[in-house]
Parts: C-alpha cells; structure tokens; sequence
C-alpha cells in the first residue's frame, strides 16, 4: 500500500477498503474463515454450524427519514447473518459515547434498537458502553455483533458458489439509504422525503431459503453499493456478472437525488435490500417469495451469471450497450452507516 | 437518572456506570440474559453452551509499556469469556479509525492483535473497518467480540453464586494497567517504568477449573478495579466480601505512584488479573494452580465472603480496622481501556 495515511475512502466499501483489508488485516490475521471475507463467518462448534459477525456504525445524522443508528445498527448485523442464511440467535452492543451527548439522544437511539431487536425477536444479550472527552468522537458510536444459527446440511450460501447460468435477483430499490442520508445531511429537499430502505431481511430470506434451499450466495449491498457487492461476488466466483440497468428498480426521488448530485445509484449503500444468486430454474419462484415480503414488493430478476471474462460485472445499459460495471473508487459519501 | 448529559463517569465502571445501564440500557434492552450482566453472557444453543462478549477499546495512548490498543481489545475479549468459565471459539474485531490515521500506527496494531490471537490460539473470523472525518474520532477504537464454549455439564461461574464461608482469590498485583497508562500519558516517571499487566487468562483460568471446577465465580477487575469488581459480586449475591488489605499484592512503583496521583490502587484498572470466588477447602489448591501460571504467580488469598452485611464490601485495613469499600463515584482515569 503506498499510502501513508487512513483516507475516508479506506472505510467506503470500495477498491481502498479491499487494499486495506487485503494488504493488512489478512496478512495480520489470516485465517480459512476470515479469509473467505464473507458478510457473516461461519463456524463448525459441535453439531452446530454458527454465523458470527460485526460491525462498526458511524452513520451521520443519528437519526434519518426511515431509520437511525440504533435500528440501522441491528437490522445491518441480522442482514449480515441472513447472508450467511442464518437465523439470529443473539446479538451485542458496544457504545462509544462522547462526553456531553444528550441524554435524551441516546434514549431514542436505545428504544429503537430495542424496539428493532424485539420485532426481529432476538435478544441483545451482552453490551459494552464507553465515554470519551469532548472533541474525541462525534456523539456516538455502535457496534454490534451477531451470532446466528444455520440449519442443518444446508451449504452455506457464498460467493464463490455463483456459477455460471445463475439467475441474479434483487429485492426492491436501490439507493434508498443512502440518498436519504445526505439529503438529510446536506438539508437538501426533493418533491417527497426520501426514505432508508433500513430493514431486517431475516424473514425474507428464511422464505427464499424455503423455497430454493439450493441458493448459491446471498449478500447485502451496503457500503459501496450494488456495484461493489456484485464486483465481490464476479471476483470470489471467478464468473461474470451481467446486469440489465433497466431492470434495477430505483425509486424516482432517489434517481433524480443522484443525478443532481452525479453519483451513480448502482454505488450508494442499501440497509434492507438482498441479492440473491441461484440456479436459473428457481428464479421466478425465489422472485415470487420475496414478493410476498413486505420488504420484496418490488423484487426483480435483474441478470444471470456468465462464465467469463472472469472477474467481472458488465452492465447492459438502457441504451442497449454492453459497459464495464466497476467498483466506487473514492468515498462519495463517508458516514453513509 | 437526574443528569441530562453523558458524563465521563458513565463509562468508568462505577456507579454512574450502574446507573446508566440500569436506567437506560436494562430497560430497553432487558432480556434473561443481559439482565445477569457477566463478564459474558451465556447462551444455550443446541446441546452446547457459549459465551458471548462485547466490548470497545478507546485506550489513550494507543502504545503503553507492556501492550497497546490491540493486544489490549484481544486479551480484553479472551479474560472476560474465561470470566464465564469457557475457552475461546472465535473473535471479531471492528475498527473505527481517525482519517489522517498513520498507516503505520494501524499496522503495529494489527499485527499485535495478530500475534496476541495466535498466541492463544484464537482465530479473528468476522471484521468491519469504518473511516470518520477528521476530527470525528480519535485516532483509533476497536471493538472486539467473542464467543467462548462452556465445557458440558458444568454450571458457569457467576457472582450470584458467590456464597458465604467461600474464599476470595486474586491471581496477582493490582493497579499495574491503570497506572501504565495513566504514567505514559501524563509523561510521569517513575524509579522503574511501570507496565500494564495486559495478558490473556485463559490458561490461568483452565488451570483453576481442572483443580477446582465448582468454583463459584470468575471476574477480571478492569474499569473501577478491584473495587467495584467485589462490590458487583457482593450486590449480585447479596452476601458480604470482607478483604484485608495487607494481602493484596501491589507492585512497589504502583504504590508509589497512586500515592503521588491520590488514587486508591483497589480503584485502578487492571487487564491480567483475576478473581475467584469458592469453597474455603479449594482455596488452597486453586491458588496453588494460579502460582503455576506466569500470570498468576503472587497469587493470593485476599480474603473471604461473609453472610452479612448484604451487597457490602469490607476492608480491614493495614492498621487493623474495618471500612466500607466502595465502588469509585466518577472517573479518575478516562480512556483506561
């Protein structure tokens, strides 16, 4: 790595958050699961097999049309488990407060991921809670952590399972989140609010798994987007990705925000929204039963997997054009979650 | 709670820290499990049982004599899972990290987590790295979690079973983390340079479980020290723990130091030591099996627990009389850990 410095982009999900990880955090803690990087690792203990994952939530405003940090907190770490087509067993929660935060703040942060965990109806059964002096964090911060449960003689999905002849399939809109975030950040206003997509998806995905046992990989695209995840998925599967742009659903608010702003939906964070790679022949009926979530109204088949150029995403414009889907390279929007 | 503002004291691991999870966290949060706030919660899942742990590291400065940041959040994570008697399954680490952050300074980190992970021979599975703006964080946090396995069949230590006639161990010299950090950061030094005694307790704490396997309880004193450490298990079991002040190990320069600073060594962190709490008869052969152990070496005795006064800690003093000892009411030593 040849800089010297941590930059946002480092944090952002995309090519630098992969340098990093790649050229520190693997070589200094290299393991067989950590390596396969996925949303939640999964680990053998006795009988059982265990999902277990965390994250680090630093979003700005606290609080956004549809969500705040608390509910994003816990529907991020059930979503990250679901990928793993997990069912959460019990998550946990660690504070970093800045001295002179507002009691109240922190209250609403903590009912609502209160309220949040009791509808997913997993338990946060261990906690951490620290204060720093003023000026040394930004009001506060939340990590949480998760254990789930895999049923039985269930393969795991993942991303090196995508092969070719697979169907991709997206449950709703894109961009959501992230353009309600800035838009509330930066106090710009379209013609109705713009909404986060914040959700848990655990019972979504427990009714794909149902009906498509088989499903190859599952993924949440956060941090850098629909773009990142599928570029993740085309390099782990060592298989091509090819999307139709027309069949994304983005939500007109949210395609006009980013075209005022020059930022492609295909790279802004999602918080409740799943991509869902399966055999072909199951396609439509995975489409169906994420169509009967109330978070998979709008669910879409949205390409297939092709065996090369290996790697790769290509996206088939609305114009009919064939261009090459790449990752976010900066940070267009740091503190997104 | 009267206060409107998060103070510095809500994070020491004193009584404003009781406070806030009580009032704030244990009312929104509150679940079976959380509501015994150990060291690590315990979970049944399938025929096994785990332990769960979460805690943020904010430690200032990030490089201490005798650890840093890193080996601080692994050993910290590893101690509080041998709190609930279990050896440990896995870990995850989140970061939070300063924009500007040098590059450098990440890596050291790092890789003393690596080498503190291999050393006990735990592998880090799940990580998240987040990037803030300048100014929004300081430097670096870390987040670590853990799960641990209980052995089959045995009931987990806790401070609810702490029960009268049992003995009051303490695996070493108390004060030697606090004061590392306290004396690196204030520039102050001593005769000799006091060191953190920063160390995973695993080994210790499976030597004690082989010899002694029903014991009572396990705790490791961190924030508020040995102090509120006693005091928690004298409120949980509602028995009385009565100490003497002349057996508890204190490192000379430690002594001195907290003399000069008008601190109470028994309120000073500590991240290498433990508490056992079990029947009188074991007493003799436990601390015996601590001073095998290089962390456990001036184990000792320090005394035991008494049916009243309820959810009291006393201390015979060095000069013969008894005093009530109490839990620290604010915080001394912000970002100790």
């Amino acid at each position: 790595m040849k800089d010297n410095i941590i930059l946002l982009a480092h944090g952002a999900g995309g090519k630098k958050s992969g340098e990093l990880i790649g050229s520190l955090f693997l070589r200094h803690f290299g393991n067989p699961v950590l390596n396969l990087l996925g949303d939640s690792a999964v680990l053998q203990s006795g009988g059982q097999k265990l999902a277990f994952t965390t994250d680090s939530f630093v979003v700005d405003p606290l609080f956004f049309p549809g969500g705040d940090i608390g509910k994003l907190a816990v529907c991020g770490t059930v979503n990250d488990l679901a990928a793993a087509g997990a069912g959460p067993l019990a998550l946990s929660a660690a504070f970093i407060l800045e001295e002179g935060l507002d009691f109240d703040t922190l209250e609403r942060v903590a009912a609502s991921m209160g309220e949040a965990a009791s509808d997913v109806g997993v338990a946060i059964v261990a906690g951490d809670t620290k204060v720093v002096p003023r000026g040394s964090a930004d009001r506060m911060f939340i990590t949480t952590s998760g254990i789930g449960l895999l049923p039985e003689g269930r393969e795991p999905p993942s991303p090196e399972r995508a092969a070719p002849g697979d169907a991709v399939i997206l449950s709703g809109t894109i961009g959501d989140h992230g353009m309600a975030v800035m838009a509330c950040r930066e106090g710009i206003s379209f013609s109705s609010e713009i909404r986060s997509d914040c959700a848990p998806l655990h019972d979504l995905v427990a009714a794909v798994l149902e009906i498509a046992p088989s499903v190859h990989c599952l993924r949440d695209p956060t941090r850098g987007g629909l773009a990142a995840t599928l570029n993740e998925i085309a390099v782990r599967s060592g298989a091509c990705i090819e999307i139709d742009e027309s069949s994304i659903p983005v939500n007109e608010d949210v395609r006009v925000a980013c075209e005022l702003l020059g930022i492609d939906p295909l790279h802004v964070a999602n918080e409740g929204k799943m991509v869902a790679i399966l055999p072909q022949e199951e396609a439509e009926v995975a489409r169906a039963a994420m169509q009967r979530h109330p978070c998979g109204v709008q669910a879409a088949v949205i390409g297939r997997v092709e065996s090369s150029p290996a790697g790769r995403v290509h996206l088939r414009t609305t114009m009919g054009s064939l261009r090459i889907l790449d990752i976010p390279a900066g940070d267009l929007l740091p503190r997104i979650c």
